[in-house]
């Protein structure tokens, strides 16, 4: 191999990599996070850097879809496509750097019965002597034998290695730490009866951390960080690809996960001013993927048909099989799976919202990197996942970014001046526009008839915002002077496709539930997820993101896959009931319904080609 | 610190150590065997080593009690006196190489009723399809219940991670591999029912693995080898006390058993012609403390009265806990102990030679770097452990050597002419005399009256062999031109006390154990252990070693601790009896006994001060 040095700016981190990498790749190796949404196929355009020096593959015809003629003068290339030929400066724009996220994972707590997995038992022993020859462990056992009709437990192994220093440091007085009644976790000195839990969300972009005081139910820190799988491809499909196509594709994301999890751990164990050796037990949701992803297990057969998980029940492992940087006997619960593409990120929000013992025909909708939807009540429940696309989350959207500094977050639009007021995260000047202002934009765009029911633009129609570029439409939002970036931040007649084909398929998807559970209207929507705390319910319901229905009964409750995981957690008989929830659940395979596609192309319009929308009063 | 070069030879192993260690200790990290029986205390005299070059710390008196002046002037140091203080070159002189040794470690089978902790079964499962979307794990289990009855499996998290790609490649038949009824440990593809295991005796000074078909019961390999902790002493005490003093001795320790396990495992594995990888379960017996060691466990209270291990229960442990290479979901079962000093070794040799299920009062006597005794029959079983020091070993004797080549094992003495023939391991020219060949020596001497009763040489005697140095007695064995030591190689005085002091402890533990059964006399008398399957029944019994009994009820079973971690191994049923065993031996601490002073002092003459031997025909 050859190598070249190449130092990225910045940050000023440098390196020496093989010659004929991408730029890329060796910002992987520096851990330079570059945004690379589509995960390196040249088809997401958010990877665009601007290089300085040294010696490159040549421009593609790729690269021209996403980078004009005047910024290509300017030494601007997708680092998935240039290939690093000699020593090399890049610049990595503002725009495409990964870590300017802000996370929002906020989880709307509910009061939890406590009965944890763990329980602490102090003990008082009498020393051994010759007429009591008990060894160490029998005496702990006869103690919680009596004293808590503790029985047949067995002792996890770094527990023994520590038992016999334990009890006699506290000569004599220990606190037994029992895991689900059977299994010994730690003998301590003395009477320390003090337990921990964390309850953590693996997201496809987020993951979310609640660290729980097992003894009060409290959460005492949360925090919340970029899945740092991201640079190996933003959305399940292409990390699934990723797996399988690298030859240590699967041991890079399994690494990555582990990785980003210790990091969390680390962090979250500060805020609280705890040890990370303090935390017992860990309950652990996220879609199917990630759950593999996270459990080592290769995904590729979640990619092909007819897509069936590796295992579909809970499971318990230790987090040291893992490497997990906790107390070495803690135990990682991971919440069981519905399907393929339904995971048990979905029976965490079912777990959370119990939609199971309602009367009320609820939808609820988990809106992240995909769309996982359930239908129905206490007499029974659907689910289906539909492909959404990234849209939503700012993708495939030409100045879409995600939830961070400087994004858009809402927008109005005036009706006849078409004057736009805006929010901006952080109150910075704006520099994109994140899902929440997408939504806002185009719902308040057919509002005020700049655009119609098909999403096209009004050509006709006098409006100062409305310009035209190449022959395609775009709607200023921002004009130059108020951006940060240099230009106008605009949405094009191609960003209002790509968010119609996302709502067509939730949209869709809504309804081939209501048929299958034979209902013509819902009684409560409830919009989940990172996103769903920030979107605004009458946008969301005028672009026709789902049916009809009261806005009264439309809201939006945070992160309810966390709070499920948060409630396994805390309370152990919930995990019975999430085996049982995940079991029960009727999983419907939106792809091989021959209606999708028809109910699809209906969907396509704002709100709907021929549903009603009477709660709008349009 | 200031590093100094260290050369040995003849291996001419080198590398650079601290200033001031000695050259034991340097030995140890350029893994050079130097015998060292005592630990590095300067009390055994077994690790003389040549300086050749070098700077080193003064000669102390230690040394001189075991290096005479003209030895002195050659060179010779005990290597755990002497300091390294510059660069220097070693010559480890043969009789103080620690690899010489054979280790015999025999056993005798049994037949064994076959039932395993591990069953495989042969699978043919449908693969899934929409109208059947079952997790791979559920879709086998399902089969398991249907054709095995098998339900309420757990999967081991090893075999969770290659179950997908072996149910394809397989093209969906499988072979699982169950444990216990009721853990998956692997899926593998097709149909391969191989099963094998391994059970292992960890001796204090030999390890010995036994590797078995555990689907025919037969013995396919076997293997013994040192233990490589005879580096940190020789008995158990003097590695308790290691474990103790050194900062990271109980690590040392734990870490240098696992190596040589793994090693013990490669060559085992090797001779079979097996992966180790197919190493699927594991039994393991061994004493107290190196049970407590092999685990890890702080042993430093075994050595504190009232002595209680840390545990007694039987343990199930993951060979991957442990770090043992062997198959990643391979269980390890630990026999239970009954005491302090009597470990799982005692339990293994009482489920091989079964006293408990039999009507004759039978003593056991497990005769290794410790002694172990057993006494009962149906009625109840009685256990005690003796310190009979090392001597029968052939330490602490002064041309003592373990069983190896060179050593003298067999000796016989004419009467009135006092000719000695001997054999001689390997049929080499003599270096030394091992444990059978001590014990021969001294019933020989006894028998043709060259010692009396109280073991003193007949100072009147008119003996050839008998001489006197420093106004010590000393019997000549072998003459200096028979031997390959260049001297002769004698019995003396102080040798023969030790033998007496080691007989003494035996008989007095066996004395004390026929009082509290209320036996008056003996069925039967078997002689386990390395030892025991070289020993003379007859010479044993006319030293004294134990009471009397007819001769032809005397008999040596070779290593009956290693032949019940086999039954273990094969039926898991005996497991369950193993821990009732252990439960119901009652084990008689003999330290605390009052009788056992007046008991010892009367069973240090030969036979015995007073109790007769009628069997004898002395
Ligand atoms: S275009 Fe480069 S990462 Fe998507
Ligand atoms: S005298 Fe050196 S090890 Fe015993």
């Amino acid at each position: 191999m050859r190598g070249a040095q190449i130092i990225f700016q910045p940050s000023g981190k440098r390196g020496v990599i093989e010659e004929g990498k991408t730029i890329l790749e060796a910002s992987r190796n520096f851990g330079v996070g570059i945004e690379s949404i589509c995960g390196g196929k040249q088809s997401c355009g958010k990877c665009r850097v601007k290089v300085l020096g040294g010696e490159f593959s040549p421009f593609t015809e790729e690269e021209a879809k996403f980078i004009g003629e005047s910024e290509k003068a300017m030494g601007f290339r997708l680092a998935c496509s240039a290939r690093v030929l000699g020593d090399s400066i890049i610049f990595v724009p503002e725009e495409s750097l990964l870590q300017r996220q802000i996370v929002r994972k906020e989880i709307i707590e509910r009061k939890i019965e406590l009965r944890p997995a763990i329980q602490s038992c102090p003990l008082e022993l009498t020393p051994p002597s010759f007429g009591d020859l008990l060894g160490d462990l029998e005496r702990v056992e006869q103690a919680l034998s009596k004293k808590y009709a503790l029985t047949q437990l067995r002792i996890d192994y770094p527990a023994l290695q520590t038992l016999p220093r334990a009890l006699r440091e506290g000569d004599w007085r220990a606190t037994a730490i029992i895991w689900m009644g059977r299994e010994i976790f730690e003998i301590r000195s003395g009477m320390r009866e003090e337990l921990f839990g964390l309850a953590l969300d693996i997201g496809t972009t987020t993951l979310a951390g609640y660290l729980c005081d097992l003894r009060s139910g409290k959460t005492i820190a949360t925090q919340s960080m970029m899945n740092p799988q991201v640079v190996y491809g933003e959305d399940v499909m292409s990390r699934i690809s990723f797996a399988m196509t690298h030859p240590k594709g699967l041991h890079l994301l399994h690494r990555s996960i582990l990785d980003g999890l210790n990091h969390l751990i680390k962090l979250i164990s500060e805020k609280a001013n705890l040890s990370s050796e303090e935390i017992l037990e860990l309950t652990v949701v996220g879609n199917t993927a990630m759950h593999h992803l996270f459990l080592g297990i290769d995904p590729q057969y979640l990619g092909v048909s007819p897509f069936p998980p590796v295992l579909h029940q809970s499971m318990d492992i230790k987090a040291r099989e893992l490497g997990l940087r906790v107390h070495p006997s803690a135990n990682i619960h991971i919440l069981p799976i519905e399907a393929g593409f339904v995971g048990a990120d979905n029976v965490g929000v079912i777990l959370s919202l119990e939609p199971h013992c309602q009367d009320e025909m609820v939808l609820i909708m988990d809106i992240g990197t995909n769309g996982e939807l359930v239908m129905g009540n206490r007499e029974g429940l659907f689910s289906a996942s539909c492909a959404t696309g990234p849209a939503l989350e700012g993708a495939h959207i030409e100045f879409g970014m995600r939830a961070a500094p400087g994004a858009i977050e809402r927008v109005k639009i005036s009706p006849g001046t078409f004057e736009v007021s805006y929010e901006v995260i952080g109150g910075l000047r704006p520099m994109g526009i994140c899902g929440s202002g997408i939504i806002d934009v185009v719902a308040e765009l057919y509002r005020v008839g700049v655009i119609d029911r098909s999403g096209c633009f009004q050509k006709e129609m006098e409006c100062p915002r409305l310009r035209w570029r190449d022959g395609r439409a775009e709607f200023i939002i921002a004009w130059r002077e108020e951006t940060s970036i240099g230009k106008e931040i605009t949405m094009t007649q191609q960003d209002i496709r790509n968010v119609q084909l996302a709502k067509g398929a939730l949209y869709a998807g809504a309804k081939l539930l209501m048929r299958r559970l034979g209902v013509e209207r819902l009684d409560r929507v409830i919009l989940a997820g990172a996103f769903g705390s920030w979107i605004d319910p009458r946008n969301a319901m005028t672009l026709g993101m789902f049916p009809d229905c009261d806005l009264k009964k439309v809201n939006a409750v945070g992160n309810a896959a966390g709070e499920g995981a948060r409630i396994a957690l805390l309370n152990r008989e919930k995990r019975r009931e999430a085996e049982e929830i995940a079991k029960k659940v009727n999983y419907m395979e939106l792809t091989i319904e021959s209606d999708f596609q028809k109910e699809f192309i209906e969907a396509m319009p704002i709100p709907h080609m021929r549903d009603p929308f009477p709660h709008l009063n349009l």
